[in-house]
């Protein structure tokens, strides 16, 4: 049995995120991708795409089997609601259909009518007008799929490195109070467990930073390392994960550092997202581990400042979807071997 | 007149500091250097060289001004002690051959007769047994220079990025509590005085981190940036200096990014290490800025585990010396000047 196309959400229309799935749609035949269906407008997908100078045709679909036949030749559109496309100016109307199309997207994955799904990126305060009331797309994924948003972990995966920050978007005073051996654990092996079945590592290798400069210098600069982290790494190395640390963050990152890991999990947003954005700027895929489902989407905002001026770059959109469109297949194979 | 020659310290006798001195004095004439001397003992470095298979001429000279007459054709060096060269296995006749070597340079520097100095890396728990007790060597040269240390201010400089960190070596908890707008004012003034005076940039672009994920979010992720960060960049900005921020740290350091400003002020340690190593690891150059004196130094340690083993890269070291060599030559084109 072939494998279910790719459910996009087309994110806040007033974004870029529709310019970049009609960009994209268009480049399908120079450049292989997996088939996709987008979740969202037909007829703002076609204005959106005419701004950027691109004639799209759409195939209005009711279901993801239908996406397959259409896609090389128009792009297939699950239709929820007509919404104006005025890129840069984001509306109630346009709130609701993101909301709408990230429901359904959720859905078709949970079914496994998607074999995944992609989301393009949301604006939280317009969304919230709309009766919003999660923290990011992640945390509604992960209700969709009964997980708890706690077990439903973030990575973040360019073409040089791969990182998992422990705690994400709290103040940096919080996350020596935040951080636990219990979290450490209970996320690393997470994140193993998901490099094993969707990213072809039968045994990812696995560092953790510490949390102090020179990883607490033997307690003389910080004594979470002793306390915590080191308890968690003997904790996941009795589990049989290949993990070491806590290892100083700063020489954690160049070349020859990175080639002796396959993930860097971090202790906090900055540690994590410095290195990964230094190194792979604008080719970053947000990935959710712990899903029963496979969720991408990619490292940016809605960035309603360059909506519809046909200059945002479709490079992480694409690397999301070929991401997606990997794992998807792995887990097919997978599942075919068992 | 004709700017003096450098002072280099010896290190600690026992690292890597001997090897890379003799290394980079043999590479005189097919890679350009400033002039220099080494502060420490001759016998141990034409030792160090056979090791590493240089047959090393060394002139003991007494003042600087013989060192660049000698510099041609042997290594001038200040002949403080003789030390058996015992790589790898630190002694105390070798901690205190690595404490006169500094004090010497630093006096030869703070006098003019060295036009700066760099130092070789000392093994802080092996000077400690000869009566060390300072942090560091920093705190040493400042104490020489008759400076507050408070106000000497690491900088970590490589070719893709220059940064300081306001807090160094303390714990990330301690972090919050250590920032104060008067600390990130005096010290990013020291700074960029520095980058005036001694890096040729009249004007140097200075961009600051926040401490908080996405500098804070407008408060949602901390109150840092607004209660400390902020007024200190008015402040810094009402003194005329070119100073942006707080910004999001996570996107400061791709290429794009790195071309808007001259130099990095990060909160801490970390933050600042991650981006210079993951970007140009083992090209870094630690430099004190708000001396008298220039002084400079390779950012790596010791090395006892390599060294006498001919593999040490003399990259750090003569990336320091070069620098060393170009902001002496600075200043002494500014005192003609004015």
């Amino acid at each position: 049995m072939a494998i279910a196309p790719l459910a996009i959400s087309i994110g806040d229309p007033a974004g870029i995120g529709p310019e970049l799935i009609a960009r994209i749609w268009d480049m399908r035949r120079a450049d292989p991708m997996p088939d996709f269906a987008c979740v969202g407008s037909a007829a703002l997908m076609q204005a959106a795409a005419m701004k950027d100078g691109i004639d799209l045709p759409v195939a209005r679909i009711s279901t993801m089997a239908e996406a397959r036949d259409a896609f090389g030749e128009a792009l297939p559109v699950i239709d929820l609601a007509d919404v104006d496309y005025t890129p840069g100016r984001p509306s109630e109307a346009g709130a609701s259909l993101a909301l709408a199309a990230l429901d359904r997207a959720s859905a078709l994955a949970v079914r496994g009518e998607a074999s995944a799904m992609v989301t393009a990126p949301i604006a939280k305060a317009e969304l919230a007008k709309v009766g919003f009331n999660h923290p990011g797309q992640t945390e509604f994924v992960a209700e969709a799929c009964g997980i708890p948003a706690e077990d439903a972990v973030m990575m973040l995966a360019g073409p040089s490195l791969r990182v998992v920050p422990l705690t994400v978007h709290v103040a940096l005073a919080k996350v020596p109070s935040l951080l636990s051996t219990e979290l450490i654990v209970r996320r690393t092996a997470i994140a193993a467990r998901a490099l094993q079945s969707d990213y072809g590592l039968s045994s990812p290798r696995i560092a953790l930073t510490g949390l102090n400069p020179h990883a607490g210098e033997d307690g003389r600069m910080g004594h979470e390392e002793a306390e915590i982290i080191v308890p968690a790494v003997r904790q996941l190395q009795a589990q049989g994960f290949a993990v070491r640390g806590p290892l100083p963050a700063d020489t954690m990152f160049h070349a020859a550092a990175r080639e002796k890991y396959d993930l860097a999990v971090c202790m906090y947003h900055d540690q994590a997202l410095i290195p990964l954005k230094a190194l792979d700027f604008d080719q970053g895929v947000n990935v959710t581990l712990g899903l029963p489902i496979i969720r991408t989407s990619p490292d940016h905002g809605t960035a309603f400042d360059i909506a519809g001026t046909g200059r945002p770059s479709v490079g992480p959109m694409l690397a999301a979807i070929r991401m997606a469109g990997d794992c998807a297949a792995r887990r097919h194979a997978n599942s075919y071997a068992a």
